[in-house]
């Protein structure tokens, strides 16, 4: 059920990959919600994945760019300024790429320029976003930016690896801008913290389908969906949580705040 | 601008007290956005008060209960279902009373009757409420609670005095029931964290202006007001946050993440 | 090994029951360290437990002290005053409770006369002890003071039930009240958080021993045992940790910073 | 007064630059604690620096690396180990370097081959220093590593700008190779939250000064200096700490849990 929260909203959507994805899942229900929106992904994502269904369901222009590229970054916002015919109101970050971890090399033999790489995709890139945005001054006031992020920034999950160290400076960097972004436009940056979720990027990494059980069993209400995110961030994204910023969110059915679960205490046992 | 987001839900709002309170402005927003309510305060605060005029807007019954009795407590919950015709889907706990604190005493001399009437009032009540809610299964899954709180609870602000510990307690109390609540019923349970804002009963404490003044200049985008915490609080209360729970969350235009603003540290150098 | 950290330094160790407790291995530590204690306890616990022999070997005297009366308070620091003939600098406060958990009755179903008791004995006590020590001004400049307590006032640990909130009001106590002692005497109040350990008290919780294994698989290091503990503690009460105050230490060999070990990992497959 | 609590350990020491550092204050009271220490810096420091002095004065070899470098990580613990006759106990990282902040580009307009030069040099290193140790095995079961870190990795302050986002990375590093070398080592990594300091380092920073008199304002114990903070790192190495693991431990009389102070709240109404 549609709510016009986003009557009038332009927005920018980084990472739809496939209909597994967070972003994509988020597009459509920002959309729904009354959303204009632009999509945009790596051209090397693109060609892989299924877009361009995504662009016709929405009616939006797919317009590619490299995160780590700062004038594909200056290009994006200046073409989705000009579809839109005035600066936009909200960014959805739903980008990660950990190069270590996709190589096979575990946390104590790092390779370090894919170390950097995969910081410079997955954390850094917030930050040129947000760079880009406001040096070409691309979002209105109490525009509305969210990152996706995992709460191995928090605890140690032994397989998520260097991708641990990525979200936390991923977390620091949506605090940092954060201020600076609300001093001058009040526009809010937050990042929210989701469940395990089976999309093609997480199916990836090694043990994920037990660490799923595992966190299904350990939060009270069970691991938040996908479109459970996306709703999450419709939200995030609308008039109403104007005064939410610098947060890191957890939409994790409990998980975080869950020291053991009965269900677990039980397993234990076996 | 209304959105439906609360079509068809039925929720109890407790510390209505007068136009100023947050459980005022928030009442108003839940009706606007299509629920039906149930408005609940102490008798004194009702004699006091003037939640009929609030009544009369919301077109609802004023249930009196004191939150310390469980008598009083039942009776809400069983009048409250009777009237909807059903169970309930939400719930705003916005109740607090700093006994030592009204009568002067500082915190390093409290009068240990106040104190526990302190706790009993701010925090415990909230577990009864919830107690009462669990044992006449008066919530519909998925329902969800919200209590309001202040960052007292997790930093020292020493005017704030036995009820910072009262906070720390009541959010402790969400989060263990909301792990039990979440397990039976998927009812979730938040506490908001809100800015200083000028209530009736905020205006009591003792250097409140001032301490509103520094809490604007440190968030970088100024306190939040009563009207943005409804409208957050609405968000909370609708179907799009449902994997959301056990968290204490930030209402504070970035206060809580800012460590020193740049208004600040000029306006200490004067 | 023995460093002499304590030397010349007097102290309140409360809360030996018996040899497994974490009250007991503390005092002896701080007396091989070279500090002079005062040994106290409920009279009921002191009837139960072995402090006798305790004070024997530490050569202290014991003055017993309902920490719920604040005439047994007053008592316990003049008397400890008239005894070191002069100010004490240090205080152990491990003191804990739980009625409705001792009772039986579930989280869901409290008794809120024993909950109140259970808070006025595991977390007001504190208040209470700092509050007569300050008004007695029985605290030397530099002092410190630790509380122990468990990471359930953090997450949800399902049997700790009300305990956890006692512990969350506890920690919240020691910063207010280390804010304040601070200020007035740079006296240091800051509260333990150890590893579940088997003491007398500990194993009486029901799934204790379950716990205590899944604690010891998700930490890397291991449980931090009571002998562990109190060697930090000695640290803690000694002048090179003068800067520490109004924190949460957690002793618990990783555990609070671990979202899932491989250990437990490989245990939630079979 | 010492208490040999490091006799008999060994140690490395990064980051001593001249006799204001935390690190030069902290190798000091490592050996007037027992300690054998092998000094480290970059080749430019120790050429700007004083170390020879400090060197003497602590019977140490000097030893340099450049901390981005893997060849000089290993050089330097492979020489450590033949200087020391076997592995060493103990590391301080007191490292880091804001390339932007040090060029005078504010945050939102970051040049990215400083910020990555300056996470490689602040954060990057610690997992470069780690790792080393890690494959040559060069730390004994139970030794202790410490890294110097900033509360900015938890709440902005504005002018420290990207080395912010530097600490946060820096702490999430300290964790996740906490959790890996505790399993197989039982070493334990924790990073040390310090008061602003006034070092050389320090004081290049627009706008310390104010910011300290801001800090020793708000901190109920005010700012904690280098001696105090090499102390509380003498704590931290011995066998008295061993099960705190993967921590942030904040020394900074108590700023990180005060919400205003007395003082400031004063200053404010000026």
């Amino acid at each position: 059920m549609a709510h016009n929260l986003l009557q009038g909203k332009k927005g920018i959507i980084f990472g739809a990959l496939d209909e597994h994805s967070l972003a994509w899942k988020t597009a459509l229900r920002c959309v729904e919600e009354g959303a204009q929106i632009v999509l945009t992904n790596a051209p090397i994502a693109l060609r892989m994945g299924e877009i361009k269904k995504l662009a016709e369901t929405c009616n939006a222009p797919v317009i590619p760019a490299d995160v780590t590229n700062m004038e594909d970054l200056k290009n994006l916002f200046t073409k989705s300024m000009e579809h839109f015919g005035g600066k936009i109101d909200f960014v959805l970050h739903s980008v990660g790429m950990g190069m270590n971890v996709r190589k096979g090399r575990p946390y104590t033999d790092l390779d370090y320029d894919f170390n950097h790489k995969t910081f410079d995709i997955s954390a850094m890139s917030l930050h040129r976003v947000l760079q880009t945005a406001y040096q070409v001054d691309a979002i209105n006031d109490w525009g509305s930016v969210v990152a996706l992020t995992y709460i191995a920034a928090q605890r140690v999950f032994p397989d998520y690896s260097e991708m641990a160290d990525a979200k936390a400076l991923l977390e620091s960097i949506a605090r940092s801008f954060g201020y600076h972004y609300g001093i001058r436009n009040k526009v809010r940056i937050n990042t929210v913290s989701q469940s395990p979720t089976k999309t093609t990027a997480g199916s990836g990494v090694k043990g994920f389908d037990g660490f799923m059980a595992y966190a299904e069993k350990m939060s009270p209400l069970g691991n938040a969906t996908a479109d459970q995110c996306a709703n999450y961030c419709v939200t995030l994204f609308s008039d109403l949580t104007r005064m939410v910023t610098m947060q890191n969110l957890f939409h994790d059915g409990g998980f975080s705040f869950t020291g053991v679960s009965a269900a677990i205490a039980e397993q234990m046992e076996k």
